[in-house]
């Protein structure tokens, strides 16, 4: 079993001082690409065992099935000798696909990005550091971010890494878990992610990213969370589902 | 390692005479239900790694994580040596979950199943042995069904078993998977399997199923699937998506 010895940084927290799910999951991610033959991770699917905790950590991997067009991983992240994160992988080579295409659906409408307002996270408590790696632009600010949720938990945003660096196939899976829950719209504190499945649908050109995320079904404390992500050519790029648990 | 010896039966067959995914995934299911130690199948996440056949088979399952409310475990699906389904599950209770309920989502609009055309699926090759487990009523069957697909392909449908079994949370995970691919009404003529993940929302109460399955993005020959389940009640008691390749 090839091991990946990494570092969990505390720059991904989210709200207790815990790593986003999203970015466990891009570490599994990387490990993933290093262990199987294709590039682009087609679909990750993860099951989230209990929280991470920045400091060292182990992702080891292992190759299921190599297929010409697509090749399956697993990916275990372990901390302090407990299993933090699962995650089952097929990666193919998104440049080689070339059969039929057919969108129905539509990119969220937004205005250009330099005509929204960037969200203001200079509130947010100091642990959360994952703020600090996005730059959030709306059209309109959510109603949970001026203590007003509005009862209707479906946001269209642009988003962007603060540094400037490209978003790409390999992080991705992070984006799809990169904003605050939707059920905050529902006036609830939080939620915490048992599952996330992401499929990968182009590689995104550089820019800006316009997402569209929503929670439409909350039954006894269980929602799914539905996330995509298009690129700034109006390209589909991810599409993502978790399902969360009410904190 | 728990190994349950399992045969697969023929009566579940696809196109090619294969074994649909949807019962895989239910022998897989129905392994991990004897290994984790909660009852409900509350997400479970699936790689179709190769066609498997009717015969022999064993699921080989791991207890990965044991938790007071939630378990999850994986399955393995081998026939002659080979993996043919890798399955992550996440187990819990569904009867003792408490939190809010929010559903802004609607079930599908169908007359009542006495009011609809039953689906002919005697011009169906024989070796599609899976359309006699089922019996599917339509408001209007799909345009694909006389040879003339509308190009939108969304379907609501009501759907029972045709032994009259009731549906339970073990055998929801097969009925996501139940229908002919959504893909066909933009004339395509199947599709195989990637990846399936399934939340199970509700142990459905007897009776039939309303059904709504779409594919919204079809993008170089790789497409999502959506497929909804709700009781007779109206009550969602599963989402699932699958990622697949046209074939």
């Amino acid at each position: 079993v090839p091991a990946f010895p990494t570092t969990v940084s505390d720059r991904w927290n989210i709200i207790g001082g815990v790593p986003n799910g999203g970015y466990l999951l891009a570490l599994c991610v990387r490990a993933l690409a290093a262990t199987l033959p294709h590039p682009d991770p087609l679909v990750v699917a993860a099951s989230f065992l209990r929280p991470g905790a920045p400091g060292p950590a182990d992702v080891q991997t292992e190759l299921v099935r190599r297929g010409r067009r697509i090749a399956t991983g697993e990916a275990r992240l372990v901390q302090d000798g407990k299993e933090v994160v699962r995650a089952l992988g097929s990666f193919a080579d998104l440049a080689a696909a070339n059969g039929r295409t057919v969108v129905l659906g539509e990119p969220p409408r937004l205005p250009p990005p330099d005509e929204c307002e960037t969200l203001d996270t200079s509130a947010s408590p100091p642990e959360i550091s994952i703020v600090n790696r996005y730059e959030y632009r709306f059209a309109e600010p959510p109603g949970w971010t001026r203590g007003q949720p509005s009862g209707d938990p479906r946001h269209e945003f642009w988003l962007r890494f603060s540094d400037g660096r490209p978003v790409d196939a390999l992080t991705l899976p992070l984006v799809v878990d990169a904003a605050a829950p939707a059920v905050l719209e529902l006036g609830e504190a939080g939620s915490s992610t048992v599952e996330l499945t992401v499929h990968l649908r182009g590689r995104p050109e550089p820019g800006w990213l316009a997402c569209r995320m929503s929670t439409r079904h909350l039954i006894d404390g269980f929602h799914e969370e539905d996330f995509e992500v298009w690129d700034e050519t109006g390209r589909l790029v991810a599409q993502s589902r978790q399902l969360a648990l009410l904190s």
